[in-house]
């Protein structure tokens, strides 16, 4: 019984977004990080060795990149990549899927980016 | 000199996403924070009151709800109005401001829930 409550869900229904418990709190989450958010976007439409990444994602450490990079492995958004060569590196790059979640976190990037000076400042 | 950095910046421009000393990357940290993506959606389209926000963005403790609260309506995305009735109370709402970003953040959340069970599951 929990009239209250109900009555503040959404009618379009992000409810599952609000629920712990849910997959897509999960993988909200992992999208919305501190890092995965710009992760994601750096590696939209190319290919990126591990040190590539580190400078693109200006501050973030060498711990919270490998955390990153492996979340959203698990999640099947990345692919990384070891290439068999001398010295040997990895690479890493988005997967189909990874493509179309970074479709739909571009338009809200560049939101922030066109508004981000009027806001801070 | 820094061609290897310049090689892999963006050629269509979330660049600014990436510096840390950029407004861009601020407001990215406020609106992918934790609790900042659920308390913008749970805001969509209608205004509620502490305790409503509190019970529709399970997990979120006191501290860390105020504290995301604070940061969006200093970025000028929430409106807090507080009740000039008894027993007082305080509403929070979305400004026009926060409307528009949260109609380019819900493609995204809408999106993660579609696949979010293939994903986690």
């Amino acid at each position: 019984m929990a009239p209250s409550t109900t009555a503040v869900l959404l009618p379009d229904a992000p409810e599952g977004a609000f629920d712990p418990s849910c997959p897509g709190r999960v993988v909200l989450d992992h999208v919305t990080s501190k890092w995965g958010v710009l992760v994601l976007v750096a590696l939209d439409g190319r290919t990126l060795r591990w040190g590539e990444l580190r400078r693109t994602v200006e501050g973030v450490s060498e711990k919270m990149l490998a955390q990153t990079l492996r979340t959203l492995e698990g999640d099947g958004f990345v692919l990384r990549e070891s290439m068999d060569v001398i010295p040997p590196h990895v690479e890493y790059s988005l997967t189909p899927l990874g493509d179309d979640l970074v479709a739909h976190l571009k338009p809200l990037v560049h939101w922030i980016l066109d508004h981000a000076a009027d806001i801070v400042g």
